[in-house]
């Protein structure tokens, strides 16, 4: 195999792997429903992937990689916005409901499993390096307000992602979170005095 | 007994058992668990209380009227503050860390039993609607912003209560918060300009 099919392999088993985990969480996920979720055999799975446990946390650094690069052309609040606009999709874009799943999973693991949250700590670091960054991008441009660090804006964005996840997750109506959101980005922006 | 007597039985059930929900879950408190955490008999405990599921419903909208107490004295912030910097605590003040377990198991079922969900949207509006009253009265003392409508401001803090509620469930570090919640706060007083 070529490295773009195998390329192409690894994206087949992590998108299937992202809806069945979505739908039926972690322990949920058995080999069998992995199987049918990927259309391929365990054989081809557990060759790309050394176990579940590595499995989940490749398609979970990927969806952090994926959000990162929203976050890095568009914002935080971009990601927040899309997390309420989109419907569960396929393929290689963005989905904020299949990685709505993840993330879930990722939360309930994080809660029980200390071990896990060592090892995520790592992952979601990029995420808020990737915020980070997007906002001193954004400060240099004389768009962002400079009288917050950057680090406690970018600590309020995230607490607000933390919060629209959890909002989502339990199922709570999310019609009126648009001038919220609105008023989240203002809160980032240029100190109004000036602007 | 008397009323007073009664009502400090039912404070010593509630108490006992919010501790035991927190320790093992809904599922996990088993009615000797509960025995044990309130020192009272299983006679006695569903004497006051039908049965486990009216006890977590009672002790769940037992936190949210307290917490709307603090509400109304101090605002929603002060809440979110309270949660960062008190340990678990007993007795009949508000103890951030025993609601947050009450809480945590809230959102567990909200997630999972859909008939919980209705039952829980009528308790749960009225830590909305102290949080309303609390931003109209500021408005009315002239230290609340004019430019965003109250119903955005409500959801915007109660948004911010759910990320750190789901960030301090997570186990993640929360000793950066402060300056967070400040800039929370201001976002909300009255607007920068005129003040």
């Amino acid at each position: 195999m070529s490295q773009d099919h195998l390329d192409a392999r690894r994206r087949q088993i992590l998108d299937g792997a992202r809806s069945c985990f979505a739908r039926y969480g972690y322990e949920g996920a058995t080999v069998r429903r992995l199987e049918e979720a990927t259309g391929l055999s365990r054989g081809a799975i557990f060759h790309h992937f050394r176990d579940k446990e590595s499995l989940f946390l490749a398609l979970a650094e990927d969806d952090v990689l994926r959000m990162a690069e929203v976050v890095a052309a568009q914002g935080l609040v971009q990601v927040m916005r899309e997390l309420l606009s989109s419907p569960a999709g396929t393929g290689d874009t963005l989905s904020p409901a299949d990685w709505l799943g993840t993330r879930l999973e990722v939360s309930r693991r994080l809660r029980t499993d200390p071990e896990f949250r060592a090892r995520w700590a790592e992952r979601s670091e990029q995420l808020t390096v990737a915020t980070r960054e997007r906002l001193l991008r954004q400060r240099e441009a004389g768009k962002l307000r400079d009288d917050v660090d950057v680090h406690v804006l970018t600590a309020f964005l995230e607490l607000v992602l933390e919060g629209l996840v959890s909002h989502l997750a339990m199922g709570l109506p999310a019609d009126d979170m648009d001038p919220v959101l609105d008023l989240v980005e203002e809160t980032v922006r240029r100190h109004r005095r000036s602007g």
